[in-house]
């Protein structure tokens, strides 16, 4: 029998993340004040954030403790189980041998529980006694819900109303698990009223979200925002994705020369990819990918520079691959991936040629997840379809020049709740199409008066 | 830190089945042929199973060989974790040790693949080239949607009409798995134009839906029905669950008192549970329980009986307890607990004193997979939330009475295609009744004038 799992017992669990800001080539720029266009401190985010989780924020420390209230409940599934995809190789006739992460065996079905059940629990210590959060695909929103059930905190969740009304399952997982939805923009909220005051069939985005969770978040002392990506403290929580895939990738005898994750904020990426790519920055050879929408580029087409991460500029600046906040993508179905900017870490990465980002259209995502169903059995969350069409194509690569490879993805989350996405697929509903050029023409003009930062594109 | 799973590789997986026909303290009576009534021979069942399966539906060889093309594709998910439920204890405040085994870890989300993925191989190697099946829920017709797309079969589904309303996303995962799935009862076959023409809007019922499968089988000497439960080939396929158990339950140093599963048609509890009964008729005290819904009460009410699984009379009568073939279940939203009849290898334990049944009120399933998702974080279907609500109520038991219990219940599968169920229950629009009298009288009717097993109740 041909060896198909590589499975780590929770006492093989990481006790420590990674944080790779003790190691980037160069540092990640200091966020900014909203109002002052001056570095941030951790006193700028405290309304928002529990001073224990921005001491992570701004850490340079290479290896931080993982809680033990923490691997406790994420042993309810980890250490996740690494895949060989036999099925999948012989399906495509390729030399590459190609390996998964399977991130989808947590509770909410992805790996948004990684971080979600630390913040629960580092807002816990702190005395929180409500998280309020925005949601795109809802994966997010489920997985803080499920959180803060174990650790007996309140949870209000603003989902991204496009999303809200194609998954209602995920608004019922959430309920489910305790949590309070609204579809957003909302009229409880005065960012929410401002938005729908001129468009009262605003489909929503995350930028949008966000400016509704905070403002609710900052009116009382015991209630905090969370956020499910885009920031340091996410990426580290993350980390255990790849520091667990590096120990089965040495009990399957191989070491990856790609790597791929596709990245909405980035952190499933990063979670996968960080602990490489520490390896290539001390020099091994390694091609580290970053996959996106074709319609809601923007690690590819998006400027490097200053942005605010919520449409109401209300949180603090911070220097990314950005299409404006104010940009509001098409509604795709990969909601995960809406967002208009990218992590900090993962840009200023991008921009020193250690990731490496690469944009797919719609469609072939799907065409991607049907085949990868039909070979391994999965179905997949339409976010990490987008991750398997590229490894598809590195695979189909690899077979064009003969060569041997050894593609290492992170499969994200399944899709068993996204299947309306599916089903406009086998309808023929989805459109394919790249981003017009007038809106990165509108995120540059959106960011002009901004400070630059200085690797500004 | 408490462990919480229970791990084993694939390595240590089962390399035999376990066929309780071997030790079973009064044999099953045999099928009996629908025109005759006489004992029906594997070539009164050769049209609609190829003869492998058949050899196995009448084996009473104790151990019988996985082959290692299945075992190739079971290591996809197996072996699955056993969980110690640390967390629902806790919410319980019970005494009792509470083990579960985790069988939604599969890439349908349910223990089904445990069977369908054998039956789609035997099929394979006996040249079948298409299989036509039922699904209730939708959890079995998923199950071999995936098993016939890894073997490179055409599968065709008829799926019971008030579950394929309830639940489209069941129907995706077919279509994804590139199968055909049909509401039944449909207009393609005699059967179910015989019921639309009685009554247009009928809900559909799994007896009529096998009808159907079983009439578009027969017509092509290449086309071969499947069934996902009730008949003892798969009671062989699913004791997997149980071995592995065995062996975790070891690693966990313990050994059930309680063993608890849901019946709907027998086949994930028995899977849990055969190689535990083992144990009991060796003398053993376990109390082994089977839970069936109260609306649905085939166990606990329905008479032991000979009567037909389907309900145009075409296959053989089988010795089980009954509702009657014609009995048309309330549109409960647990699907897969809507059949009028139980597994035979079931249905006779249940005589021998080996196996308990009990049932449990609809909205009692769904407080208690609620507490469970609160406590433990996976969503369970509507199904296994009936094992969920006996676990609960047998742990509340051993805190009445102060004594310590070791509780192992089946996880038969994860809800999250299931969430309109849980959406009904929160609506309030979920019903909660046992099922009347007249219905119990019917069946004794609708069997009266049958062949009577040695048993008959």
């Amino acid at each position: 029998m041909k060896a198909t799992k590589y499975v780590l017992t929770e006492k093989d669990m990481p006790t420590k993340w990674y944080n790779i800001m003790a190691d980037m080539p160069t540092p990640a720029e200091p966020a900014l004040h909203p109002g002052t266009g001056q570095p941030a401190g951790p006193e700028d985010f405290a309304p928002i954030f529990p001073m224990n989780i921005l001491e992570q924020e701004n850490s340079t420390e290479r290896w931080i403790d993982i809680p033990d209230e923490v691997l406790q409940k994420l042993a309810i599934w980890r250490p996740s189980p690494l895949f060989r995809a036999h099925a999948l190789e012989k399906a495509l006739g390729t030399p590459a041998k190609i390996f998964y992460k399977n991130e989808g065996v947590s509770p909410a079905g992805s790996h948004k529980p990684n971080t979600a059940i630390a913040q629960a629990y580092y807002n816990k210590v702190a005395g929180t006694k409500k998280i309020i959060t925005e949601t795109g695909a809802g994966q997010w929103g489920s997985a803080l819900s499920m959180s803060c059930a174990f650790f007996g905190l309140e949870c209000k969740v603003y989902m991204v109303k496009i999303s809200y009304n194609h998954k209602p399952y995920r608004r019922l997982m959430m309920q489910t698990w305790g949590a309070d939805c609204t579809a957003s923009p909302s009229n409880e909220t005065e960012a929410g009223r401002s938005i729908l005051a001129k468009d009262p069939d605003c489909p929503g985005s995350l930028g949008m979200a966000i400016s509704e969770a905070v403002e609710v978040a900052v009116q009382d002392e015991t209630s905090k925002y969370a956020l499910g990506s885009v920031l340091n403290h996410v990426m580290i929580h993350q980390s255990i994705i790849g520091l667990e895939a590096m120990k089965q990738m040495e009990m399957a005898g191989a070491y990856p020369d790609v790597i791929i994750g596709s990245a909405g904020g980035g952190s499933n990426f990063a979670g996968l990819a960080f602990p490489y790519a520490l390896d290539k920055i001390n020099g091994k050879d390694i091609d580290i990918i970053a996959v996106e929408p074709k319609s809601c580029p923007t690690m590819t087409r998006g400027p490097f520079a200053y942005d605010f991460g919520d449409t109401a500029e209300t949180i603090p600046m911070i220097a990314m691959h950005t299409l404006g906040h104010n940009f509001v993508p098409e509604p795709i179905h990969a909601g995960g991936l809406r967002y208009h900017g990218m992590a900090p870490l993962v840009s200023q990465l991008i921009l020193d040629d250690i990731i490496r980002p690469v944009a797919v259209h719609q469609k072939d995502t799907f065409k991607a997840g049907i085949t990868f169903a039909r070979s391994e059995g999965f179905i997949s969350a339409p976010e990490c379809n987008h991750a398997i069409a590229a490894t598809i194509n590195e695979a189909l690569k690899a077979k064009e020049e003969g060569k041997e490879k050894t593609i290492l993805f992170n499969w994200s989350g399944h899709g068993l709740v996204d299947l309306a996405a599916y089903d406009a697929f086998f309808q023929g509903k989805l459109s394919d199409h790249d981003l017009p050029q007038e809106q990165i023409d509108a995120a540059l003009k959106d960011i002009e008066s901004y400070p630059k930062p200085k690797q500004a594109t």
